[in-house]
């Protein structure tokens, strides 16, 4: 079994990407094999500025690791170091109809809104197929947004296999990740870099607890009972605190008495808490950067071995 | 100086591609650095059957060494021998603008038809240009039917330059490929694959007396006169000869007395002997086919370290 999964290196990820996958992802790699990418390739379709990216390369290698992804457990390497994949993109999109890429959200919502897109864009899908169909991958964690995208190369793959009356590809399963409720962002809005909301999970202390602080709360008086089911900041409580731990700042909540600011307090302390032995773990790597480095190459070469084994078949398949 | 064409393996090739194209080719050869390429990357978009594409790329190859091109002089390899040209197709993907590729004849005309396009035939033009830039060519032959791909290459390549601030490319001149007139089929239209007209060059001595003598003539009688220059048989003729040659037969066409079956035997005859030697030397080659698969392994090496050098410097400009 072969759990795979890249994330996009187009910003620092933030608490909606920890709870809404990073920590899926990672409770993943103990599964038989794990391939996780950082998706460079994907990210050139937004990021235009060789010096961003790379820094947002490395940020996102940093942050898995740091997180829990174990390199001894999980293949981590960057899409761009595996060649293969986008030989196999251009196998895959001779066989890709348009009207299967035509009716993929992401493109369609960018058209929707006028804007002018490039063939990354609308491709991209293609070269999602390439990364998935070249690890044989079984299980594809997934957003629900993603889900599309994994028809999409089920579908590529299986026309791929009937055109060539071969099984080449193996069609692999999704594995919609859950939406653990909403993240709420700062302005009580779903977390997400595009409306500016997002609170990072490696933030200095002192912004993290200003994000913490800014977060919208209704304008209840202190000595009030307020209802923590409406409220963002115990939205947030309940990602990171146990059964009991909800409890009890609830009871503070219907109490009265306690201002917003020490709710806000609580939850700094408690992610904090959370992520104090990652934060730690960052620092270390941040000291061994070609460490790093040296984890990359090895999962890619990894990763490369597996991946010319199924191109060699697609193109023996096609007859190259 | 380079000079680089690309020739897909999509059918055996005829007098149109020969007088069209491939003699041209042969001639450009002594350009200071010739880059030919089979195309089978490219073919994948219509030839679907192992068997077939595999023939027909080696039939390419035997067909274009037996023709004059001179692996001393000009680079021969197989397109999809080179995957560095995939993987720039990726990088350059991500900056082609949507309206571009909507804009290719060859997409347009297929949907015009009513036919269900793959997203191969609507990329082609970026995997052209990567084909293209990652050899830093300067001049590309075309037919006209090529010019307005080439202008997709020269857009792409400027729209990369300029978003990465940085003169990755080489700007292609293309050098469009004189129509010789037309080189008629034996219906007397265009000769071309898909008219069903065409006369190939290495078909057995029989088979290429029977499709000569099968021209579309006039019903002129033997004995009056004709006019050659209305006649498809007199126009093959003025390919394969010269001045004198021309006038000669021109004269006995519009003496009279002379039927059809004549000027067809002298076309034949005149082709034979135009293509004796290729013919004596694609025997030889077919006799050793492992060193024209060694022509070929020698050309790839050659264009993949030049190939490599173009795309490190996308690459390095991206930040990849």
């Amino acid at each position: 079994m072969r759990v795979l999964s890249g994330i996009q290196p187009t910003g620092r990820f933030h608490l909606g990407n920890y709870f809404g996958a990073i920590r899926q992802y990672i409770e993943l790699q103990h599964h038989d094999q794990a391939f996780y990418f950082i998706a460079d390739l994907h990210a050139l379709t937004t990021i235009r500025d060789k010096k961003q990216l790379r820094e947002l390369t490395q940020d996102a290698a940093l942050d898995l690791l740091a997180l829990g992804l174990d390199p001894e457990q999980a293949t981590l390497y960057q899409q761009s170091d595996v060649p293969e994949v986008t030989e196999l993109t251009w196998l895959l999109m001779t066989v890709t109809q348009m009207s299967l890429l035509e009716k993929c959200h992401a493109y369609k919502d960018k058209i929707a809104k006028g804007l002018a897109a490039d063939a990354g864009l609308f491709t991209y899908p293609v070269l999602m197929a390439a990364d998935i169909l070249a690890y044989d991958s079984n299980l594809v964690p997934v957003g629900q947004d993603q889900v599309q995208h994994l028809e999409v190369t089920r579908d590529i793959a299986q026309r791929f296999n009937h055109i060539y009356e071969k099984e080449v590809f193996v069609l692999p399963e999704g594995h919609v990740l859950k939406e653990t409720s909403k993240v709420p962002g700062t302005d009580g809005e779903k977390m997400s870099k595009s409306y500016n909301n997002t609170i990072g999970i490696f933030e200095p202390p002192k912004k993290l607890r200003k994000k913490f602080m800014s977060i919208k709360t209704d304008s209840t008086p202190v000595e009030e009972s307020k209802d923590p089911e409406t409220c963002s900041v115990f939205g947030l409580y309940k990602l990171f605190a146990n059964d009991e731990e909800q409890q009890a700042l609830a009871e503070r909540y219907r109490a009265g008495g306690m201002g917003y600011g020490d709710a806000k307090q609580t939850l700094y302390e408690k992610a904090m808490e959370h992520f104090a032995e990652a934060r730690e773990s960052r620092e270390k790597l941040e000291q061994n950067l070609s460490d790093v480095e040296d984890i990359l190459q090895a999962g890619a070469q990894k990763a490369r071995e597996k991946a010319r084994e199924v191109l060699d078949r697609a193109r023996e398949a096609c007859g190259l």
